[in-house]
C-alpha cells in the first residue's frame, strides 16, 4: 500500500484502541464485538463469489475473567502492528509470536498468536499484510508493469518488472508498491516454477502481452491480493494454469473465490479470474501422459463436488470427468510433445477459448 | 555460465557422443566406463572438504542386453541436453522425464530418468545445471553485485542486484550470468525468507557490506554453486545463518561440504564458508526461547556425530551441547528481544567472532 494507505491502516488501529481507552476512561469495562468466525457463521456469497461471515457476532468483555487473556493479547498485537506501520518494518507470524515474549505477553504457542492476529484482521476488516505481517516469500512476477516502491529502502523509485529474467520475488516491497503503468493486457498465473521459467524463456509475456505470476503452489495471500490489484487497478483479465488434478484445480479456485479461512476479509480473491487448465477434459483431449487418481484425490473431488464455490456447470462437469476417468496430469506432461508445445499450441488455444466462452 | 562456458559444455557432450559413434564406426560394441556411485565408492576427502567418488568404476557395454535400456536412455539424454544448450532453453528434471516420451524413450518413472541424468553428470563431470536442467527456483539474492546476463532474453544487459528490495530469484538467468563487480566484502546466506526480508529492511547489506542470499531451506544446487562463484570469483567470505537445530546446522554443512549425492561433482560447495549460527551454544548464551529436541532430532544428531564432515572440534562440541541440553531454537526466536536485535546485536557479534577465530 502507499503511504496514504498506511495512514488509513494506522487510523483503523488507533480507532480500535481509542474505543477501548474511552470505555475505560468512562469507568466502563472495555468490550469488543466482532463477527463470529465459527463454521456456522461462514457462508458462501454467490454474488461476491467468495465466503463471507454471517450476522453472528461475538462479544468479549473484561467483566468475564476468561476474556482477560485474549483481550490483552489483542491490544498488545494492535500496538505491535501500529509500531510496524509507523516504523515501516514488517514481521512474520512467527516473529509476532516471539516478539510478544519481549513484553512478557504469553502465547501458549504460535497457533494462539496466529488466532489473535486473525481476530485483529476481523475487527479491522483488513488482512494482516495490511498491518505489515507478511508470509514467507515464494512467489514471483515477471512482465511489463512499472511499479513505484513505497518501502523506505526504495521509496519513490520505479522499476519495470521485466528487469530480471528469473523473476522478482513478491514480498512487502511489491505488495506495497503503486502500480504505475503496463502495456500488458492480461495476467497469466502459474502454479509451478519450472513452467514460469519456461514461459519467460519463450517470451510468453511478449507474445501474449501478459504479466506472468508464479504462485508457487497455493498462492500466498500477498500474491492473491497482488493479482487482484493488477486485475482491478489495471483492468487486466486473469488466467490460471495449474496441474490437472483436484489440488491444482483448487489452487485456481482459491485465487477466484478465496478460502473459508479468509471469510472475514475482502480484496484477496479475483472473482472473474479464469481457470484455463489443465482441466480433466484437457487430459483426454491432449492425450497427456497421466497417472491414476489415488484415494486422497478421489476423496478431495467428492468434497469439492459439494463445495458451493464449485456450483457452476463447468466446474461440475470437470469434476465429473475427473471422477469418471480417474486420471491426473501435471503441467510438465505437455513436454511429451516437445518443450515448447505448451507455449506454442496449448496456451494460445486455451486463451482463445477462455475469451470466447465466459 | 557465459557463452564460452556453454561451448565448453556442448563440447563435453559431443566428445562423449563421438566416442560412442567412433566405436560403432569401427564395428565395436559401444561401451562406457564411469566412476561408480555405489555407497562403497563414496569417500570423504578432508582436503577438498567434500565427498568424492573413489577408484571403483562401472563399465556398460552393449554386448550385455541388460545395458541396452540405460545406454539408449543416456545417449538420448545427451542429445536432449545438447539441444537445450544449443537453443539456450532450460528444462527441469520433470520436463526431461516427459520429453523423453516424445521420442518414445521409455522411462519407467521419474526416478529412472533422474538416475540417468546423474549418470550423465558423472560421465561429463559437470552438474545438470551446466547442461541446462534446473531445479524449481525458490532462493533469492539481494546485494550490491553487478551481473551481466548471458541468457538470450537479456544477453549483455547488466543488473545490480539491489534493484528489487524483495530479492531477485536465483534461476537460470543468474546462474549463467557473469559476475562483473561488487562493493561487498562478504556474503551472508540465510535459511529463511522472513529473516532475509528483515535483513533487507534493516539495511544489513549496507551496514555490513554484504550480499544477502536466501537459501529457502536446504539450498538448491544452483544457489550453492552461485555462492561458490561469489566466494571464488569475487573472493568474498561466506557466513551462514540457519535455525538452531540439527537440520539448520546441516543446511550450513551442505553449503560448506556438499552432499554424498553430489560426490561425483565439484564446484558446488564452499569449503571455507562459515556456520555462524544459530549454534547450540547460542541458544544457552542468548537465553533464546526454545523447544525440546524430539526423537527425530536426536537420532539425526547421532548420525551427524559420526559423519566425517562433522569431524572438526567445533562441530563435535556443538553437537554435544545439543545432545546435552536437548533444546532447539529458530532464527525468529531472537524477536523475543525485539525485531532488530538479531541485526543490531547478534549478527555483528557473530561476524566478529567468525573473523577472529578460524
Amino acid at each position: 500500500m502507499s503511504t496514504k494507505l498506511t495512514e488509513k491502516q494506522k487510523k483503523l488501529i488507533r480507532d480500535f484502541c481509542e474505543k477501548i481507552y474511552s470505555q475505560m476512561n468512562r469507568g466502563l469495562p472495555p468490550q469488543i464485538t466482532m463477527p463470529s468466525r465459527s463454521t456456522s457463521n461462514i457462508l458462501y456469497d454467490p454474488t461476491l463469489k467468495q465466503y463471507i461471515l454471517g450476522d453472528l457476532r461475538v462479544k468479549r468483555t473484561l467483566t468475564n475473567v476468561r476474556n482477560l487473556r485474549p483481550f490483552t493479547q489483542l491490544t498488545w498485537l494492535a500496538r505491535f502492528s501500529h509500531e510496524l506501520l509507523a516504523t515501516g518494518k514488517t514481521s512474520t507470524l512467527r516473529d509476532a509470536y516471539y516478539s510478544a515474549q519481549a513484553y512478557e505477553m504469553s502465547f501458549k504457542d504460535q497457533s494462539e498468536s496466529d488466532n489473535i492476529i486473525t481476530d485483529l484482521e476481523t475487527i479491522l476488516g483488513i488482512a494482516r499484510e495490511d498491518f505489515n505481517i507478511f508470509p514467507e516469500e515464494r512467489s514471483a512476477v515477471f512482465g511489463d508493469v512499472t511499479i513505484e516502491y513505497t518501502v523506505p529502502r526504495a521509496k519513490g523509485r520505479r522499476l519495470n518488472l521485466t528487469t530480471h529474467p528469473d523473476g522478482l520475488l513478491i514480498g512487502p516491497a511489491i505488495a506495497t508498491s503503486k502500480l504505475i503503468k503496463t502495456t500488458a493486457d492480461k495476467i497469466i498465473a502459474i502454479e509451478k516454477g519450472g513452467l514460469f521459467t519456461r514461459f519467460i524463456e519463450e517470451n510468453v509475456d511478449k507474445k501474449h502481452n501478459a504479466i506472468l505470476v508464479l504462485m508457487g503452489g497455493q498462492a500466498p495471500r500477498t500474491t492473491r491480493s497482488f493479482i487482484r490489484r493488477l486485475n482491478e487497478e489495471m483492468m487486466l483479465p486473469v488466467y490460471i494454469l495449474c496441474d490437472g488434478d483436484p489440488w491444482g484445480m483448487h489452487i485456481a479456485m482459491v485465487v477466484i473465490s478465496g478460502s473459508a479461512n479468509a471469510a472475514h476479509l475482502r480484496g484477496l480473491n479475483t472473482p472473474d479470474a479464469k481457470w484455463i487448465g489443465v482441466t480433466a477434459t484437457d487430459i483426454l483431449q491432449y492425450k497427456l501422459p497421466s497417472d491414476p487418481l489415488d484415494q486422497t484425490d478421489l476423496k478431495r473431488l467428492d468434497e469439492l463436488k459439494k463445495d458451493p464455490r464449485y456450483k457452476g456447470e463447468r466446474w461440475q462437469k470437470e469434476i465429473d470427468v475427473f471422477l469418471k476417468h480417474k486420471r491426473k496430469s501435471e503441467l510438465e506432461a505437455f513436454a511429451r510433445y516437445g518443450l515448447t508445445y505448451i507455449v506454442d499450441e496449448y496456451l494460445p488455444k486455451k486463451l482463445k477459448e477462455a475469451t470466447t466462452t465466459s
